[in-house]
C-alpha cells in the first residue's frame, strides 16, 4: 500500500486564483475544523487468531465459490488477465491473488474541497462525518412524513454546511423525487457544489451519470486538477451476496478511471444476504470488499478505494432490518480490523435506526451505532446524521440532534489531556477539602474550553423547564434547524465557475427528454 | 490482593433448607442470568505512562492536602495507629501508605442472594446491573412528575426482578417520601427481601440504620452465614472533594465489620467538586477512593470494598449537572483503569441523563454513558435502569427502555462467535451468489438464537407502525412496565423469615416515634 504524495497534502491547493477569496469566507464561516484526528484507542474486538480465521475463510470463498461480475464483460476480462479462473460470470480467486491485486490501493487520501480548508483525509486516524444517504422520504415535525424534493436536498446540503461537526456534504442526502431520474442527478451534484464548500459525493446510478459528475467536478476544479487530485468520493454498493453488477461496476470503472474514490461496501441485511451469525458474514464482507476493490485496482493502480461495510441485522419475526443492535456493533468492530489489516481506509456505520421518530428509540440505536462506529476507527462515516426509519426517512429534527452528538465525538477523540494544565494540580492547592472548585484560577482559566456544549440537551431545573413549555428533545430540533436555515448564507462561488456549471446542466437536460429510469 | 476463596463460589448456599422451593421458583421465573461475563476487551483510554502520572499526583495530593474525615473521632485513631499524619481532622498520607492499605481487599467477591442461582459475582470479568438509586421523584408518562412512596419503591423492585437483564435489586430505588424518614429504610430493606430474591443494597443514612439492615439479613440469611458470606452491598458516598463524613464513615464501619461490601464512590460534579479536567478529577477519584478503602480494611482487613465514582460533568453557563457528556466518558474509561490496577472491583456509570422526559436526550446521553460502562470493564452498575432528570426522578418509561438496553449488553459482551456454527462456511455452499440466506439450513437451525430481539424497537413498516396507531418508544414503554407489573408474582419466601422480618420492623417502629431526620 502507498501513501499519498506529499503534493496531495490537504492544503495542496486547486488551481484558479480563488485562495484568498476562500480564505475571507472560511473565516466568515466560523469555526472549522476540517476532520477528526483520533487519538483513542480501537477496540480490537476479534482476536488476531479470529481474523486471521476469517482471512482464510474469505479466501476460500473466493477459490470455492467466487464472485458473479454481471452484465460486465469487460470486468471479466480483466479479471482473466489478471490469473482469475472464468465461468459464466462467475470469478474465482486463486488463494491470495484478490489481496494481492487489492496492494496498489493507496492506505489513506486526501478528498480536495473547493475550499481547501475544508479538505479532509479518508484514512490514517482521521474520522469524517458526512450525513445521510438515499432517503425517498424526508421527516419532520411539523409536515410528517412526505417525499422528498430538490428543495429538501438543498436544506440538508445546507444544513451540513452550517454543522461545525460534519466535514462533508455527502452524496445523496435524500433523493429529490420531483425531478425525473435521468436528470436529478445533475441538481444534485450542483447542490453540493454551490449551496456547500466542503467536499461531496458523485452520482452512481449509471456509468454517464458518473462522466458528468466528473465533468462537473472538471469545471470546478480545473480539468488536469482531477488528474493528480481526488475531489470526489462516491459509494459503490454491491449487490449481496457476492454478486457485483453493471451498474456499480460501470460507475466505478469511471471514477477510478479518473482517480476518483470509490466506497467499496457490500450492503447488507444479515441473516438474509449474508449468513445469520457475525464471523460468517465478516468473511462474505471481506471476499466482496477484495473483489470490488481489485476491480478498482485493475481499472487503474493506484485508485483510491475505501473498504465499506454496512450491516443490518434483521427481525428474525417480521424480516425487518433492524438498527443499533449488538450483532451490528460487532461487526462495525470486526470489520475495521479486516480493514486494518487490509491497510485501506474504512467506511462503516453512522447514527443508524430503524424509528419513524426523533423518539428515544432513534435515540438508543443511533449512539449504539455512532460509538461503535468510532471505536472502530472508522475513517469516512456515511450516515452520521439525519438517518431515520431504516433510511427510509431523512429526518429534519434528527438531523440537528445527530450533529450535536457528533460534536461530543471531537471531544471523545481528543482523549484525556495529561499536559500540566490537564493534570490540573495547582487547583488542589487553591481549594481546601470541602471546598468548591468553581471560583478557582485552574477553573477560571478553562472556563470556555471546558466540557462539551450541547445544542440540544435541556440541563435546566425542572421547574425552568416547565416554564419554557415542558419541550421533549424532538421539539427543541425543530425549532434549531429552522433557526439554522434561517440564517444560512451561501459560500461565495466564482461567478464564472457557477454560469459554467449551469450552463452545463442545461445543455445536458436539453439534450434529453424527461425520463424516470 | 486476594480472591474470594473456593465456599464463596456463587453456588454456595445459605443454610436452612430452602434449596428446593428456590429452584422451583427459579424456573418458574424464567431463564435466569445472574450476571455477565464479558468476553470483550476493555477500552484503555489512557497509556500506562498517563495512569503512572495520575497516581504519582494522588499520592501527592494525599501526602501534601490530605482528606478530611468529619465528625469521627475513631477514624483518626486508626489511621494515626497506621502510621498517617493527623492534624485537626485532616489526614495526610506518607507515599504508599493508603494504597498499602488496601491491598487486603479482595479483587473479586461473591454477593449472596436469597435465591443462590442470583448470586452475583462483583469484581472480574463479571458486570452486574443494579437500578436507579436515590431518586426523590418518580415518572411516568400518564401522571408525571411526583414525590416517589413506598408503592413506587416496591414497583421499582418488582420491575428489576421481572427483568432478566437486571441482576441486582438495588437499593433507594426511589426515595418514599411518603413514610417518616427514620422507618423508611426497614421497609425499603423489606421490600427488597420480600419482592425480589435477587442480591441488595443496605440503609447508610445513619449507622444504626446499617445496623438494622445487617440485623434484617441475620434473619433472612441466617446469623453466622454473614460472617463468613457477603450479602449485602452499600453505597458510601465521599463529600467531595476530599472529605469523608460522620454518616457515611459511621455506615461503612458497620458493614465493613460484618464483613459486607461497600462501595466507595466520590460522587463529583467536576468543575465543583473537583477540578474541570478528566485528569485532574481521577486524581481526586483515586485518592478518596483510596483513603476510603484504607479505613474499610483498617475496619475490618478483608471486608470486600468496591472501588466507586460517579462523575458527572457542569454547564458551565448553569451551573447544572450534565451526562452523557464525553468527558464523563472519557472519565469512566480511565477510572476504570485504575481500579484494575489497584485489582479492586470498579462501579461506574449506568444509564444516566438530564432529560425530564424519556425522550430522545435520554436515550442519547444514556447510551452515551451505557457503553463506556461496559468497555470500561465495570463490575457494578448502578443506575442502570430508570435513572432520569440528574437522579431526581426515577422513570416507570425509562426503566424498562433501559432494561432493554441492558438485554442488548448481554449479547454485545459475548462478542464475535468463532466456532464453527458461528463461522457458518457451509451456508455459503447452501446459497450461491445473488441467493438468499433466510431459508438455508445454516440460518434455520441459527434461526431461535440469532439477533438481540428489542421489546421497546418497533421495527415495522411505516404503514404498519401508522395502524398501531403512530406510538413513538415512551407510549411503548407505557404498555410494557403495566402489563410487566400486572403479571408480578412474588418469590416464594419461608412464611418463619417472612413473619420474623416483619416482627423486626414492627418491634423497631413501635420503638420510636416517627422523625423526618
Amino acid at each position: 500500500m502507498t501513501d499519498v504524495s506529499a503534493s496531495e497534502s490537504p492544503s495542496a491547493e486547486p488551481r484558479r486564483g480563488r485562495e484568498a477569496r476562500r480564505a475571507a469566507r472560511s473565516k466568515r464561516s466560523g469555526a472549522s475544523i476540517p476532520y477528526i484526528t483520533r487519538a483513542i484507542p480501537t477496540t480490537e474486538m476479534i482476536s488476531p487468531e479470529g481474523l486471521a480465521i476469517i482471512e482464510a475463510n474469505a479466501e476460500t470463498l473466493l477459490q470455492e465459490v467466487g464472485v458473479d461480475f454481471r452484465d460486465y464483460p469487460a470486468a471479466l476480462a480483466r479479471f482473466k488477465a489478471a490469473g482469475a479462473d472464468i465461468r459464466g460470470e462467475r470469478v474465482r480467486f486463486p488463494r491470495g491473488l484478490a489481496r494481492a491485486l487489492c496492494a496498489t490501493a493507496p492506505s489513506q487520501y486526501i478528498q480536495h474541497a473547493r475550499n481547501s480548508e475544508r479538505s479532509v483525509q479518508i484514512g490514517g486516524d482521521a474520522t469524517v462525518f458526512a450525513p445521510n444517504y438515499g432517503s425517498p422520504f424526508v421527516h419532520d415535525l411539523d409536515r410528517g412524513r412526505r417525499y422528498g424534493t430538490i428543495e429538501d436536498f438543498q436544506n440538508f446540503v445546507k444544513l451540513a454546511y452550517l454543522s461545525p461537526y460534519i466535514h462533508h456534504s455527502g452524496g445523496t442526502v435524500c433523493e429529490p423525487v420531483d425531478l425525473p431520474v435521468n436528470k436529478r442527478h445533475l441538481e444534485m451534484v450542483y447542490a453540493h457544489m454551490r449551496y456547500s464548500d466542503k467536499p461531496f459525493m458523485g452520482s452512481v446510478t449509471k456509468p454517464e451519470r458518473a462522466e458528468d459528475t466528473v465533468a462537473m467536478c472538471e469545471i470546478l476544479f480545473g480539468k488536469d486538477y482531477l488528474d493528480t487530485h481526488t475531489v470526489c468520493t462516491s459509494l459503490i454498493n454491491a449487490n449481496s451476496p457476492l454478486v457485483w453488477d453493471s451498474t456499480m461496476l460501470g460507475a466505478a470503472e469511471v471514477y477510478a478511471r479518473a482517480h476518483q474514490a470509490c466506497v467499496i461496501t457490500p450492503f447488507i441485511l444479515a441473516g438474509a444476504m449474508s449468513p445469520v451469525t457475525v464471523a460468517g458474514t465478516l468473511t462474505q464482507v471481506l471476499a466482496e470488499v477484495m473483489a470490488g476493490t481489485a476491480f478498482c485496482q485493475l481499472v487503474r493502480p493506484g485508485a483510491p478505494v475505501v473498504f465499506g461495510t454496512f450491516v443490518s441485522t434483521l427481525s428474525m419475526q417480521s424480516g425487518a432490518p433492524t438498527f443499533g443492535t449488538p450483532e451490528a456493533a460487532l461487526a462495525i468492530y470486526g470489520a475495521g480490523q479486516l480493514a486494518r489489516r487490509m491497510n485501506m481506509p474504512f467506511r462503516t456505520g453512522g447514527s443508524l435506526c430503524a424509528s419513524k421518530l426523533p423518539d428515544a428509540q432513534a435515540a438508543y440505536e443511533s449512539a449504539q451505532t455512532l460509538l461503535p462506529t468510532m471505536f472502530a476507527g472508522t475513517n469516512f462515516v456515511l450516515h452520521a446524521a439525519g438517518w431515520m426509519e431504516g433510511g427510509l426517512s431523512a429526518s429534519y429534527e434528527k438531523f440537528v440532534m445527530d450533529a450535536d452528538q457528533l460534536g461530543a465525538m471531537h471531544t471523545l477523540a481528543r482523549g484525556v489531556d495529561l499536559s500540566e494544565n490537564g493534570q490540573g494540580m495547582d487547583s488542589f492547592h487553591q481549594v481546601e477539602p470541602g471546598g468548591h472548585f468553581l471560583g478557582c484560577a485552574h477553573t477560571q482559566s478553562n472556563f470556555e474550553a471546558a466540557f462539551y456544549r450541547s445544542e440540544i440537551a435541556d440541563n435546566n431545573s425542572f421547574e425552568q423547564w416547565l416554564e419554557e413549555g415542558s419541550k421533549d428533545a424532538g421539539a427543541r430540533a425543530n425549532a434549531l434547524w429552522k433557526k439554522r436555515l434561517a440564517e444560512y448564507e451561501a459560500p461565495a462561488i466564482d461567478p464564472g465557475v457557477d454560469a459554467a456549471l449551469r450552463d452545463f446542466i442545461e445543455r445536458k437536460k436539453a439534450s434529453m427528454p424527461d425520463a424516470n429510469y
